[in-house]
C-alpha cells in the first residue's frame, strides 16, 4: 500500500493489534476508529484502559501531521498531555486530531476522542501534544 | 489471587496482554517491567510504541497509590502528561511510580520509564499524573 | 461589587497589578483581555512573558467555571498544561476558555490566548486545565 | 552584569517586577527564590496565585538550561505541565530546577517549588516542560 498515512497504521505492530481503523485525513486533520474488544481494552473496572484512549489520541495526531511533512522527515511524539473527562463505554471509540500550529520542526496537535454506542458519542478524552519533525536518515 | 495489587494487573485485560509484570510496590510507589515483544509493542519506525511507553507509565502511577486508598475506593486517572525523552530501544522496559501528593480525593504520582539493553538501561520517559479516589458502589 | 466573577478579578492582587480584564462570562465560558504594557509584562526578548500569558489563560479558565459552582464553593486550580505556539508580540492579548467537563468535584476547563496587534490577531497558546470544586469553610 | 544566567533575570521586566531572585545555578540546575509581597502576589483566597508559582517554576527551568546552550543560542519554553501540590501560603518561595534531558534543539526539565515558613518548607508545585534551543539572528 503506497499511502503513506495509511502505511503507519499497518507497519506499527502495536497499532494494527490494538486494532485502529484510519477513516480519514486531509491537510491538518486526521481520523480514526477503533472497535472496542472486550478482551483486549479493557481495565480492571471494565471501562476501555487508558492507555487504549490515550494511545488512540496519540496516534491520530501523529497522523495528522503527515499532509504537512516532507518525504524525507517523519514524526515523533515529544509529549502530550491527556484528560480523560468520562469513563469510555462503548461499542468503539472515535477520534479527530487536528493540526493547532505547524512549524518547521515542531508540530502542536490535539485529539478528542469520543466513545460510541449504537447512535450516542460522548466526548470522553482531550488531549494536546507536542510533535517533533525528524529527518529520515539517508540510505 | 487476593492481593489487591496483583489483582489489578491480572484483571486489566489490556494491561494482561500487553505482558506487563508487577515487579514490587509498598506505601507511595510501585515497580512494574515490560518484556519487549517485537511484534506487539513497536511501532513503523521500529522503536517501542509511545502508547506502550505511557500505558507503562500510566497503570504503574495508578498501582502506586493503591496502598494509601481504603477497601472500598479505587482510583481513576484524571489526566496525565508525559514526556518521551529518548526512542525506547531495548530488551524489556522498567517503571518506577512514586506519589507526590496523596490527598483525600486526589493523588498526584509521577513515573520514570527506563529502556534496559543487556546491563545497561536509560530513562526513555517521565510523566506526571492526577488520580481521582473514588467510592465502590455499594452491592 | 457583589457580581462573583468580576469579585475574583478584582480581590485578586496579582490579577488586578497584572491588568487583566474581565470581557464576558456565560454558562461555562469566560473572556477577558490584558492590554500589554512593555515596563510589566516582557521577557528577556522582548515578547510578553509565558508567565503572563499562561496567568491569563489559568485565570480566565477558573472564571469559566464560577456560573456552574454553588454559593457555598470555589475552585482551585488542580493542574494545567499549556502549549506556547507563537512569541506574543501585540497591543494587546485576548483570552476565551471554555469547559469542557463539569463534574461534582472536578472540572476540566481549556483556554485559548491571542495576541492582538490592530486589527489582527493570532493564537499564541492554548492550555487544558483541571480544576477542583472546593467548599468554603463555614463561618 | 556580564553573567549570562543573571543577565535574564535582570533584562526580563516581569521577573524583576515579580522579584524573583536567582540563587545558584550550574550544568543543568538552577535555584532561585521569591520573597512573598502580599499586595502582589496573592488571589482571592490569600495563597499565592497559582500564575505566580507557575511562572516561578517556568523561568527558574529555563534558566537551568543556561550552561548547556552555546553563546549564539537562546531557549523558548515550548510547553510545561504544573501540578499544583498545596496551597502556596509562607514567607517565601524556593524553587530547583533540573535538566531532565539535553538535546540538540529539544531540552525537558523539571521544577519544584517550595513555600517556606520559618524554618519549614512544603513541595506546593511540580512542573515539566519541552524548551526549544534557538538561534540567535545574526546582528
Amino acid at each position: 500500500m503506497s499511502d503513506p498515512v495509511n502505511a503507519i497504521f499497518q507497519r506499527a505492530a502495536f497499532i494494527k493489534q490494538l486494532g485502529i481503523v484510519l477513516d480519514g485525513y486531509g491537510e491538518g486533520w486526521c481520523e480514526t476508529r477503533l472497535p472496542v474488544i472486550e478482551s483486549q481494552h479493557l481495565q480492571q473496572d471494565d471501562f476501555v484502559h487508558a492507555g487504549v484512549v490515550a494511545t488512540l489520541a496519540d496516534h491520530t495526531a501523529g497522523a495528522s501531521t503527515y499532509a504537512t511533512v516532507k518525504e524525507d522527515e517523519f514524526v515523533l511524539t515529544v509529549e502530550y498531555k491527556v484528560n480523560f473527562l468520562r469513563p469510555a463505554v462503548g461499542d468503539s471509540l472515535r477520534c479527530r486530531a487536528e493540526v493547532l500550529r505547524s512549524g518547521r520542526t515542531l508540530i502542536v496537535s490535539e485529539s478528542e476522542v469520543y466513545a460510541c454506542q449504537g447512535e450516542s458519542e460522548k466526548l470522553v478524552a482531550k488531549s494536546m501534544m507536542t510533535l517533533a519533525v525528524m529527518q529520515r536518515p539517508k540510505l
